[in-house]
């Protein structure tokens, strides 16, 4: 079984009465700095702040009676879990989250704030999928997961199918995505082939998570071990599902250092006052690294998310204001 | 003489060229902590990041064919003066801008990038006037000043006025802006009294830079010293113009107190993703602080600027994330 492109029209519909309608927004500045003509789809703006709710939405609107009553489990301390969580809310199903007990106590807040149960494993592989397996097994809560999941998928690539339509006047030459495990990017690039099949989809992942061009390059799964970015969305590697459909329809796989990574949050966050988060921050660097030839094109990229901690922030501002007496 | 309502009229027509129409975004998070239908008007989205852009450029634009040649001066380290040399330089204007030699690089950085000459001052309200005064003496230039200008106060009203347009389905019961020198908050309560009567217009300035509230109750303008407060463009003090109107036509004044403004933003930032400046964020305050009985009503925010200094939540990602062989 593969995913046709008619998946993620079925997707649309489903999900229309779920998702915003996120914007899309350009910046004279950042095209002035690419040559290029570029389109940023915000679903930074979407619910719980990322594409994911597209995704785990889809995948709990097409279970049985049956498989909603007895709930959903999912791994992951990030956008999907918090995604999983909002999404089962609204539908009545019980949501089980598995966390590293590691993980930032924020993040288990949310996913708490989002109704669902939290459950704590060793920061390792082994333990995480034990853990999940044993959710599975003693109450038959059926995985949902964060993206080799052809229901995952399908959702996600519905971000790009209404990107299409939001640039219609105006089909883009290239669409940017982060790759991480590939969900949003096999989506989008199975949505442009039946939308707007003259669009060469293009992942990028940060340089030291790059196991997506590894793997296109061998031909077979090359996973990253435990890879050091700060995008924290985009540390896993391709999954089997993912794996084919970016094998078969995505253009080509480019990458952003960690420093290019970080000046183009920056450079985003300032011209436009969007906050991204870091994961969307590595196919905007890519606008700017060279490794694309951009000049004159009409460029398409996905804003993946914009959860980030801005505690560092705010307690700068805070020790510098709020503190009695503090220098004024 | 005064200022009309016709005025900013006349504004609007003038300024539609120059301006973006920005967003007006709801959020239903901010709606449920307040019980209330909020309207936020995005002028952080607004060229130079804030609605100065529009006195600016009112003011210009009214300029005649000699004052354009010799040029036009102003003193603001801030919004205006960033402004202003933007505006200047689309109408190739020359404009030079008096800053304390003790302003922040950054902003001095800003004002010359968009084409501005920057003259340092001491850090002294006569030795800035009198740095101002010898420039207009000398080469003729025609001093635009930030708020106590009738064309600037016609200016900033016009972003009241699209707003009004913008929700025209759902009349604002009340609006808050925030006050420093009052230009924003006179204009607005100008645009309201003819095209939208029924709307309260309401100021909102620092509970440590409260002298409109005093000035009103005085019934003459009572200074503000050197303020300490976050909102850095609310810290200037009401000018004649700006009082008359504000006086006749600002419904009442309220406050937000450093820790309010602070919380106020940080909240804004993380459930909206859309960057706002500490003076913006204090209406945003004015929502939850309990000084306004807001239950039920329609409420709209100007949202006046978003130009915040993000070095301390970058170079704190830098440390963590760029420097070699740093904890991952």
């Amino acid at each position: 079984m593969s995913l046709t492109s008619e998946a993620i029209r079925l997707a649309q519909a489903r999900l229309a009465p779920y998702m915003r309608r996120t914007p899309v927004i350009t910046s004279r500045a950042i095209n002035a700095c690419c040559g290029a003509r570029v389109h940023f789809k915000c679903e930074n703006l979407q619910h719980v702040g990322a594409f994911k709710f597209r995704g785990a939405m889809n995948a709990l609107l097409q279970l049985g009676e049956d498989e909603r009553r007895r709930g959903v489990v999912t791994h992951s301390s990030g956008n999907h879990g918090q995604a999983l969580a909002k999404a089962a809310r609204i539908l009545g199903v019980p949501a089980w989250v598995v966390m590293p007990r590691t993980a930032a106590a924020i993040k288990r807040d949310a996913t708490e704030g989002y109704g669902a149960t939290v459950v704590a494993c060793e920061p390792t592989l082994a333990d995480r999928e034990s853990t999940v397996q044993r959710l599975v097994d003693s109450q038959g809560l059926t995985l949902i997961h964060p993206f080799n999941d052809w229901r995952v998928i399908a959702g996600q690539g519905t971000a790009a199918l209404e990107f299409f339509d939001q640039v219609n006047g105006e089909p883009l030459d290239i669409l940017l995505t982060p790759c991480g495990g590939g969900g949003l990017l096999a989506g989008s690039a199975l949505a442009a082939s039946s939308r707007s099949p003259t669009t060469k989809v293009v992942g990028v992942e940060p340089a030291n998570a790059d196991d997506a061009r590894r793997s296109l390059a061998a031909g077979q799964i090359m996973p990253s071990g435990d890879p050091a970015t700060i995008a924290d969305g985009l540390r896993t590697s391709l999954g089997e599902k993912t794996f084919s459909i970016i094998q078969e329809r995505v253009h080509s796989i480019v990458s952003a250092t960690e420093a290019e990574i970080v000046a183009a949050m920056r450079f985003f966050w300032e011209r436009t006052k969007l906050i991204i988060e870091p994961s969307a921050a590595v196919p905007v660097a890519a606008l700017f690294n060279g490794q694309l030839s951009l000049e004159g094109k009409n460029v398409g990229v996905i804003l993946s998310g914009g959860n980030v901690d801005v505690e560092p922030f705010f307690s700068h501002l805070a020790s510098r204001w709020l503190v009695p007496n503090a220098a004024k």
